[in-house]
């Protein structure tokens, strides 16, 4: 069980640290560059859900992530020689997958420590967004969670839908896996056929800046 | 006494809960994002406190803010059906209510566990302004605090201003409605009146970003 | 050996809030705006780093560095009556000795505090680079990270020369100093020679905010 979360939780951090990349070959940075923002993207929104938690940051505990970091960063790099050429959707559904597991196993880290439902669903919800938040904020990019359709609603339904598959009495490992895949298929449809929710109205563009 | 510390907060967390949702209303999100644009902006500044001053984050001890802020967030996409009729000084004068509350309520928890003046100042401040500044961030636009008057002026007023009370004997209670009433009374009268104080020289625009 | 420490600490706190006040220039802010700004460049780095941690906050304990940062803002703003004529590399090699400063004395203190070296090094980069990072990102300006050549490297090259100098067996100030001048060293190389490590290839502009 321990196991199977261990392998969840590098895969998230492989592809958030492989859209920071992506990002930043819209940059011309160098290869450390290239790192930090990797490493911003797929470990910011676990560390601000440890520290929030005050339980030991699992990056500061097991330093086998700064490696595997590392290593996609410099794989990126190395295989993708033109970003140009990458097709927008791909940064997209690779920042899919990595939300989806973040959500999921953010709310399961925080049961674990004890937290109440609704906090450790707002925590998983951080867990999938912040790295991603983060990444684009210092891109100076509007984030995906104002941007995108159903991007922290996917998130909110990981984790309301782990804890709702642990309460009918399902073995963790199925409810993890379970949520995972109702949170990607919401967001995959979100980004494929552009299903919505009603928005909140907007308002004209001119006036939003003064 | 704590029963009115408690009150205020709640407050404080409502009327930043509603700026955070009204500026959701600016860009066409679903509901869950303007809830989660709400939580932003009305629990930001008192989780980073909490987190500096290392002890438990008040939000996780006690979810009821959680249900407040869902609350207010349902509330405002409810009634409020046309965002773009709301006036802007609508959302700077809710803006200021919860600075004002939030600057001083965080001075007095900083003082309560054991912070020195200048720091409970600082952390009251950081209390007040920064949650609204993670909002205006993660939208896009220059934070409050670097483009009104007065903002980050107002958030010390009310820190020293308590400070001050209690120094004066002044039973706490009494400190913290005084306190308050400064801090917004200064705020306002920067936001009606164009109060203000001579700014740091200002170099012009087109070098600014070269 | 701490008499050093403590020295060294209060320059880079003196250089980051000194470019803080700079930067503030570019605004017309009042001069409470002025020293919060400063304050957030010279201690935002290492606030993350000693919250991530989880070790007291080192201006929550010795307030005297906030003295220290109000009384650079209040210089800053009397002795430079016109930041307007202030070149842009005055701010570009204040930043650059903070960064190399607090990127060294940020690993120093990690390993003191029994990180593992890639866990120190990468605390290091994050003392050094955030202080400024949240300054840019709140100027709404594109972050030095981002925007600069060689500049979480040289905040890596710092950490790296400071564990490889201990690690031959030189004494600690010995590897301090060092590794401060090797990191500034690569770091003005960048802002006035222009030496550069090759890029991850850009893509065009007219693509990268769609």
């Amino acid at each position: 069980m321990l196991e199977l979360l261990y392998w969840l939780d590098l895969f998230g951090v492989i592809v958030f640290a492989f859209s920071g990349a992506l990002m930043a070959g819209r940059y011309q940075l160098d290869p450390f560059g290239v790192a930090v923002l990797s490493a911003v993207t797929a470990i910011g929104g676990g560390t601000i859900r440890d520290v929030i938690l005050q339980t030991p940051v699992f990056w500061v505990k097991n330093p086998i992530y700064l490696y595997v970091i590392l290593a996609t960063a410099a794989l990126t790099i190395i295989f993708i020689r033109c970003p140009k050429r990458i097709p927008k959707r791909f940064l997209l559904v690779s920042d899919a997958f990595g939300l989806a597991l973040f959500a999921v196993l953010g709310t399961e880290k925080a049961l674990t420590l004890g937290a109440a439902v609704p906090v450790a669903i707002l925590l998983g919800m951080v867990t999938g967004v912040a790295g991603g938040m983060i990444r684009d904020v210092l891109c100076n990019v509007i984030p995906m969670i104002l941007r995108q359709e159903i991007y922290a609603t996917a998130a909110i339904l990981g984790g309301v839908l782990f804890t709702f598959l642990l309460y009918l009495g399902l073995p963790e490992h199925i409810a993890i896996i379970g949520a995972i895949l109702g949170a990607l298929a919401l967001r995959l449809a979100a980004i494929y056929w552009r299903v919505t929710l009603p928005a909140f109205e907007i308002i004209d563009h001119d006036e939003s800046n003064k």
